[in-house]
């Protein structure tokens, strides 16, 4: 690799960079011969400036942003200066250290923008103080795996802190004396790059999510300090032989599809720092064409990550998340900033940016700023409506996927159906493969729990993962999955776990009357073959699209299978009896059942219904298995929660017991209740019945009525079939037949009068 | 009475009464001769309607509603025409007749500002279905004291329906032919009349908030088919001697405070009709000067009720409540525009009506909709602020009060406190004397249950008032109160209940340092005499006004107190240890007890102390009590409930033994959590204890230590004192003594550095 030869600040003298460059006259570090240096605005070159102080004041989503960051900025200003000593993770002090980078670094670029100098001034007499303190502070005492800083208790949050400071630094370093300076680089960053290049070392540029941020911060500080072999060594490794550093990073830590395998809520904080530092390799290294680089690799995983969110903007809570992350989270207003500039716009990106309401300060953001403008003069933004993605896993995309299918309905109302059929998520994983969640109406209706964690929440364990969080969270019985034998997938071994994953048999969204996907998971646990087939059907007499749910188990012997949804609101109605206990126990002992209070069960004849009540939307669920014996058990979380770390939140399950297995369920969402209006209407819901016609080795075949139509719907079980694949399935002397994944015929009922 | 005499328009022939006034043009029904008559709108006149279409596609607040209208009536529209016949409460029949008469009300009146015929096709369509209908209909089957309607299953449904009918036949009925309009009057309005002033008569004008939607209905349906007749009858009583009628209801439901008994939720139920026909009194009857009728009691009582809500237009959950009505309602939007028009505006109307976001489609909402686009170019409108207001009870206002106090904090933030020491709400009451509520930060802090009822869900029993309602909602434990020996007040005993109230000690909101009320009641339980004194105070450390409870009992011999905190969201952490039942059994067996899961428990060393997240805010509790044994009681609503009626909500109980005893608490509001941002700031709070120093017949002395305070509050414990009254209190040979209702003292403690 001969990056040096095209590399050309170090060579000229006093000739600034931005001649080279014809479109964008990008400022850049430079030399005067090789004793001064003047570090200048590692992200922006003065024309660009100049363009962004022109929205200071306007109403587009730029001017907003200027506005708001002012306002945080100068909050921030009025309190006192801060660099305090050691402290508890997700304490007082942790989190001053991160104010502080966060504002320096909003300080710095206002600095730029507004010319006001007291932003220059509160980044310097930070910094100052920092440079004072930094080296007085002993190294935090080891509490994990993590290697600890001295500001913080694992170096991970001193890589944040490098970053930001870096990037503030370069903002108002041209108003600094010598001296000043000095003090910064010598007594701060230059032993911050040294403790995470030598001291560190074998921790640096590692393939992890978290080895981005450490590149970024020693690539990103290195430019401003004018030591540019931090640079190199963060672009390419330490090494440079492609076992680290951030381009090794992009090319190994994402699936083709751009998929992250944590899953989007720690996708989006890596995306942060890969974001921030692929445009300062696009500024400063433009040698590697870092936005070509490896087919569009950056712009892939962020239009993958963007792809997984809810109609809101909210990440599914895949594996160890909290439930209300969303892509207005900075890092991912700058990934759609960043996209909008070198990848392109469309009606999805505008329409994030609108629950964004707000972009990068930087020209990335001006960019969908403009566009924004533009856009909205001529109509309505809509929310986002991205089609239905089917994000591969794995290095070469064979590890299984995730899939992701929306549907709209009448109204524009955007249901979207999410299944894990991938890997499993590394020690963040949940196991939950084939767990679905389901959404419409602006809210989860099948839904994830979610981590269990107060992030940065002092006094619940400073913030960190909960013991709960491994007991309860993380099991299978916690999410809208099967669980058999009241035993976790891969008895919770995370090795195990990793070493296995889903097996893709169709994802199909062409058609505007179906859509679905299929898909096995055969490794999971022992000698037992699972698959689980879910579609969203457009029948003409519902409001919202019907989930249609076929879960097949094909095991040895006799077992229990929990089949659990998690919802939330209120029981309406059942059309079965049930009994509330008089004493609430435990629904098991072990594998998150020791979380679960056992509140009522019943048993079910035929298809059990419950309809219930969230919020403004009515839900009614109609399920049944092909086995005798459907008992129906509500339960709510709490149980063993000696320090009520545990939400309390309902779920329903169905229970049976039988050999191989097919359960079959609809969830239909209807009506509308508004308690302060006082209005209710379809209360009840439009589907009547669910019935399982049979299933073997070459499909299953359900019967669904509703009110004006008999449904039937026939699925393929045979892996390696074809879109022309013929099936045929005997039934009570009645031979079904279909080519392809499967076939949906609609039949509408007489009417009665 | 003479009334008749200044009567003018049937003396008049062909003479419009227009002519007579001159400020305002009111059409008015004329007649010709004694044959022709047209009806014209009972609202509105013609320059009036003139000035409203002027506003059709404005951004004013009138603007806004007539486009809101049009699009529900228009969506309303293109529903099929139609007139069921019976069904069950909450059903679909139930809520079609509801809608169509609202629909036909707004459609009348969007025919007179658009001028469109469409909307007036609409109105007589309908109309004409209903006659030709309505006498085929038969009573429904009675089902609970009400008399039933030939449409509704109680006549109240059936007044709204002739009410809102009979002004949309106003706005349309010179539009129509004889024939239709015979029709109309002849198989509907008059055996509708007929109906309720004849065969239900020992119903009509009782003094009652359903009566005033009977003589609502029967007043304006007089007007609008010529009969005059029954607008007098409405107005002075069946019987004309001061018994019945709206003269007589707006005399007698009211409290002198303009506070109505069965609280807010029913009040903004009144006061729709209410306010409806003041104005066409005001319109018709000139005479009456009904606006300043009984000094102005129409406005009094308008004002009262606006001054309970909280802070974001919520009602405090007084009795029989919803936890969501708000001054959203339509009624309250029409009484909110009435106010405008009639007595005046303010900062909190206009901030108001920036909650409501829309206006009464009638000149007085325009008044309204002027004044508050005046004000928005001048300056941003803020949420109201009401000032603290203590709303006696009872006809001469001697029958306890309801106290509503406010303070903000430093951010602008409002902090309301509610107590109940009042009347029993009768039918619809709560046992709840002396409880209250709290609220800051854009979220009710210590909650009220609200009542047990899903309105208008027609699976939740045709959306009536659940069994619940009356085994848990209406019961003192599920209040934030004292609950005796686990009895209710007045042993659930409504009559017993009604026959006594709470005894106003003091409501003091002068001083912005501390703002405080104080009641006794002492025939709540049986020998034994309660005081509670709830204060916000202002201490210059804290974020929030904090909250400081004193409750004391004075018993004979040895009871059980729990003393109960009905909050929302996750328990944070505790200063005490407690256990966590690994199974759950009910907290006791009556009185509500048998609804409350005991979750968990811990015996309590001085001043206990819980902290809980409540979305984005931090609540720290300190509570102890004067006697040795305290225990500390987590619950949760669920048990004994087969049919999932009960939200599942927590709770904590200090329960106490003793005879005489003190309760002390405070309460304070502290720090940000952003779920979403992953932000936390103070999650513990700045109290650190509050200590009893004792208590008598005189006063009570309770400490409160902060991280930099040591405050003394000292209450008065005297019946019947005064602002001077000298208090003195010896305890342990230490002499405290104060002047007037309370003490309040603040040392600055030594800072520990």
């Amino acid at each position: 690799m001969t990056f040096v030869a095209i590399f050309v600040p170090y060579t000229s003298n006093k000739i600034n960079i931005v001649l080279l460059y014809k479109e964008v006259s990008y400022t850049h570090t430079s030399f005067d011969g090789d004793k001064e240096m003047t570090t200048q605005p590692i992200l922006l070159a003065e024309t660009e400036i100049a363009r962004l102080r022109n929205e200071v004041g306007r109403q587009s989503l730029m001017g907003k942003t200027i506005e708001e960051n002012r306002k945080k900025v100068d909050a921030f200003m009025r309190l006192p200066l801060d660099v305090p000593g050691h402290g508890e993770a997700g304490g007082y002090e942790h989190n001053r250290h991160k104010q502080n980078y966060t504002h320096m670094n909003l300080a710095g670029h206002l600095f730029l923008i507004t010319q006001e100098q007291k932003y220059a001034q509160f980044v310097k007499d930070l910094l100052a103080i920092y440079a004072e303190k930094y080296l007085t502070f002993n190294y935090h005492l080891q509490k994990n795996t993590n290697p600890t800083g001295r500001l913080f208790h694992q170096i991970l949050n001193e890589h944040c802190w490098l970053m930001f400071s870096s990037l503030a630094y370069s903002c108002v370093a041209s108003t600094m004396t010598e001296t000043e300076r000095t003090a910064v680089v010598e007594q701060l960053f230059e032993p911050m790059l040294q403790m995470f290049t030598v001291k560190y070392s074998h921790d640096f540029d590692r393939i992890h999510n978290h080895g981005i941020w450490a590149v970024a911060a020693v690539g990103i500080c290195g430019l401003a300090i004018n030591k540019r072999e931090y640079l190199e060594m963060s672009v390419y490794g330490l090494d440079n032989n492609n076992t680290g550093g951030f381009l090794a990073q992009i090319s190994q830590l994402f699936a083709p599809s751009g998929y992250y395998m944590e899953g989007p809520y720690y996708h989006r904080y890596a995306v942060h720092p890969l974001c921030l530092f692929a445009e300062v390799v696009h500024r400063h290294m433009s040698e590697v064409d870092i936005f070509n680089y490896k087919d569009g690799v950056i712009g892939n995983t962020v239009q993958a990550l963007l792809s997984t969110a809810y109609p809101n903007g909210e990440f599914p809570a895949l594996n160890d998340a909290s439930r209300t992350m969303a892509i207005t989270d900075t890092g991912v207003q700058i990934a759609v900033s960043l996209y909008s500039k070198h990848y392109g716009l469309n009606d999805n990106i505008l329409g994030m940016a609108k629950i964004q309401d707000a972009v990068w300060m930087h020209p990335c953001g001006l960019v969908l700023s403009n566009a924004y403008e533009k856009a909205t003069a001529e109509h309505e933004i809509s929310l986002p409506f991205w089609p239905g993605v089917e994000l591969n896993e794995g290095p070469d995309g064979r590890s299984g996927a995730q899939g992701f299918i929306r549907m709209q309905d009448k109204t524009g109302d955007v249901s979207q159906l999410v299944m894990n059929y991938g890997q499993h998520g590394m020690g963040h994983g949940h196991f939950d493969t084939l767990g679905i969640t389901f959404y419409n109406r602006g809210q989860e209706v099948l839904r994830e729990y979610g981590f269990c964690r107060w992030v940065n929440a002092e006094p619940k364990f400073g913030g960190r993962y909960l013991e709960e969080n491994k007991s309860f969270a993380r099991q299978t019985i916690a999410h809208n999955a099967i669980t058999i034998d009241e035993q976790c997938q891969n008895g919770f071994d995370v090795e195990r776990a990793d070493s296995v994953h889903g097996l893709p048999h169709f994802f199909k969204v062409e058609s505007s009357e179906i859509k679905g996907m299929s898909a096995f998971a055969n490794d999971h646990y022992p000698n037992t073959g699972m698959q689980r087939s879910v579609f969203m059907l457009n029948i003409e007499e519902l409001e919202s699209p019907l989930l249609l749910d076929l879960y097949r188990i094909q095991a040895t012997g006799v077992h229990q299978y929990d089949y659990a949804h998690n919802y939330d609101g209120q029981i309406v109605c059942t059309n079965f009896n049930y009994q509330s206990f008089s004493e609430l126990s435990p629904l098991g002992e072990d594998f998150g059942y020791q979380h679960l209070w056992k509140v009522a069960s019943g048993k079910a004849q035929e298809a059990a219904m419950v309809t219930w009540l969230q919020n403004h939307a009515y839900h009614t669920w109609l399920g049944t298995s092909s086995n005798n014996h459907n008992a129906i058990i509500f339960t709510r979380t709490g149980a063993n929660d000696p320090n009520f770390n545990l939400r309390s939140e309902p779920a329903f399950i169905l229970r049976s017991e039988g050999e191989s297995t097919l359960f079959a369920s609809v969830l239909e969402t209807h009506g509308y209740f508004n308690e302060e209006f006082e209005q209710s209407v379809n209360a009840r819901g439009q589907v009547k019945n669910i019935r399982i016609l049979g299933y073997n080795a070459v499909g299953s075949i359900v019967e669904i009525i509703t009110a004006k139509s008999l449904v039937t719907v026939m699925v393929s079980n045979l892996p390696g079939a074809n879109d022309h694949t013929p099936h045929q399935v005997e039934l009570n002397g009645k031979t079904y037949h279909w080519n392809g994944f499967y076939s949906l015929e609609v039949y509408a009922l007489e009417q009665e009068k």
